[in-house]
């Protein structure tokens, strides 16, 4: 399944003019990207020639696309949707088509809108668009159940190629090497591509970021694994565990305990009410607690969906009350510059009462 | 080689600053993307947290990173370039830390920016920002011969892949199966990986962006494959032949008779001190000459370099004047929908008198 039943988008289009009204704007203008497939199930992209989807406060929205991209709608909802296609040949002013669908010029855009198309609106209309995130953002963060189980079934993807994690995994071959295999193993488990692979194998365990290299895996490493991809229709998953191949050291044994539960804090914090920073700082107190606060480097989590990074953002300073159908990961870790790192990972959605996690792999420390 | 020597990066920040200066803008700021690459050598891809790099009008640059993405700068030749680094860590307002290093409030940014950094930027400044485009687009667009040397070195690995065609491209097989196994030689011949493949086989043909799907090809199709990726230190190919099984109808032969002429004639334009657009009027004359001008629906051409598709467009109403080092694909193509399509591209560079296409195999319809 590409996409949902016309009659989601129809919905999604309905609250997303009523909202732009209520934020007291004349429309927004939403470029290719998550949002766009989030409100017509398109996945079109294009950079340089403007494709954007058109939706006044009020009337009906319009598709502004280059009539050599019109194949790529195909596969959209548009033609059910009693959307209005404007296409355009090079040569053509693009944007003239899109403000034209408005009733006045206070616009918003898509976030991923490159600053390309963002200025030429901006100078048409004489001020400064806002964010359509603030339109956006409600829909995009509380999951429908359609759109939770499409995360459950990315979870379950990502769990069993954790589970396999064996058969590639072990000392004497390259980050490469295993990530290729993980590649490989990332699409027989489900997903129509892997989106990021970490193997952060010993000292590049120590970079959150390190996607892998030509470093040979050793007997004594510990080894973070992050992977993570879409599943149709179009949802991520992510996921970590760690990994290592003998005992490790008591220092190590103690700092991934201390992980483990402050992981576990976060999980058990993550319900409707509380807002998203006290999660963090579930996980984080914890770490502080045991003199690990300057090992963990980065915020707790982020929001996941139709994008792997989306709103919302775990992390002090985020005051956003969660709420049911938000979908968000949860991934403290510690790291020891030179030396080793590790983290763990779930993505949880909040329920009536709490949060389900749809990651299902132990937490330990894997010996494999 | 990943990137160039640290001196050519210091050579192109200093043409940067100046031209900044000469716009009579304050600074630019430049996110990841092909500019940030081309600036430092950095192919750091961060979204939701900035990094940017702030070039005043005078004094020292600046690059704003998140500190978790501080390795991601390794690679690059930011540690030789005296570029001061600004880390910042989740919660912090990295647009504060960005405006700071500059003397005033009038700046571009990168044309890749996305709107979720362009609109804070411009909220803090009080502006809307220009396009850095105004100021990069000259250095990007005239490459230097380092950069002619990759262009070449990129034509040359893509023509050994058209070369081989006939080992993938046979009837009874699917679109799919030929792109799988492009996507392989593409690698196997020098190219860090796939940027694009197009598989348009019989009446897919006639869809110029159409990319591969599960159509089994059959002896009777004309099929057209447009295929590019990068080349370290990151240049692009991108060339585009057409190819049969059989002697085709004389309707499709005499038309495509014309589509070569038409190549040609664009590629015997393209030379110093003409416009863009009448390179694209010399193929497009001959095509319409013929009665062929309705079939021809996209431009002739774009930039090519760090990225894909960058200035100067060929394209009708694109006065810029054409000098050596410019580098643009020249692909004129013929579409007759639900029965089929042909496009012939070369890339070329522009010399000192004329141009120097970097793909050198046969333009004729190639039977397999």
């Amino acid at each position: 399944m590409q996409r949902f039943s016309a009659d989601v988008y129809r919905e999604r289009l309905a609250r997303a003019a009523a909202r732009t009204g209520e934020a007291g704007m004349d429309g927004i203008v939403v470029s290719t990207g998550p949002d766009l497939r989030y409100l017509i199930g398109s996945r079109a992209d294009t950079f340089e020639r403007l494709t954007a989807l058109i939706i006044p406060q009020s009337g009906t929205p319009r598709l502004v696309v280059a009539r050599l991209e019109l194949a790529s709608l195909a596969e959209s909802a548009v033609s059910e949707l009693g959307i209005e296609i404007a296409d355009w040949v090079d040569g053509q002013d693009p944007y003239t088509l899109a403000l034209e669908a408005l009733p006045g010029s206070r616009i918003a855009v898509s976030d991923t809108m490159p600053a390309l198309h963002v200025i030429p609106l901006a100078e048409r209309t004489g001020r400064t668009p806002e964010l359509a995130t603030t339109v956006l953002r409600e829909l995009r963060m509380i999951k429908d159940p359609a759109e939770i189980k499409a995360l459950r079934a990315a979870g379950a993807a990502i769990d069993r190629v954790h589970a396999r994690m064996g058969e590639w995994l072990t000392p004497g071959r390259t980050e490469q090497e295993v990530a290729d295999d993980i590649r490989e193993a990332i699409v027989a488990e489900g997903h129509t591509g892997a989106e990021f692979i970490i193997v952060g194998s010993g000292p590049n365990g120590a970079d959150p970021h390190h996607e892998f290299s030509d470093r040979i895996i050793e007997r004594g490493d510990i080894v973070v694994i992050d992977i993570g991809g879409p599943v149709e229709p179009g949802y991520n998953s992510d996921s970590t565990r760690t990994y290592c191949f003998t005992e490790p050291p008591a220092d190590i044994s103690d700092a991934y305990a201390v992980l483990e539960r402050a992981q576990r804090a976060a999980v058990e914090a993550a319900r409707p009410g509380v807002s998203a920073e006290s999660v963090d700082a579930a996980a984080r107190d914890i770490l502080v607690e045991h003199g690990l606060g300057d090992r963990f480097i980065h915020r707790t989590g982020h929001g996941i969906g139709l994008s792997v990074h989306e709103e919302p953002y775990i992390v002090g300073g985020n005051t956003i009350t969660l709420r049911p159908g938000m979908a968000f990961s949860v991934e403290p870790g510690v790291y020891f510059p030179g030396r080793w790192g590790a983290r763990i990972e779930d993505i949880v959605v909040i329920t009536d009462d709490g949060c389900e996690p749809v990651n299902t792999r132990p937490h330990g420390l894997v010996t494999l």
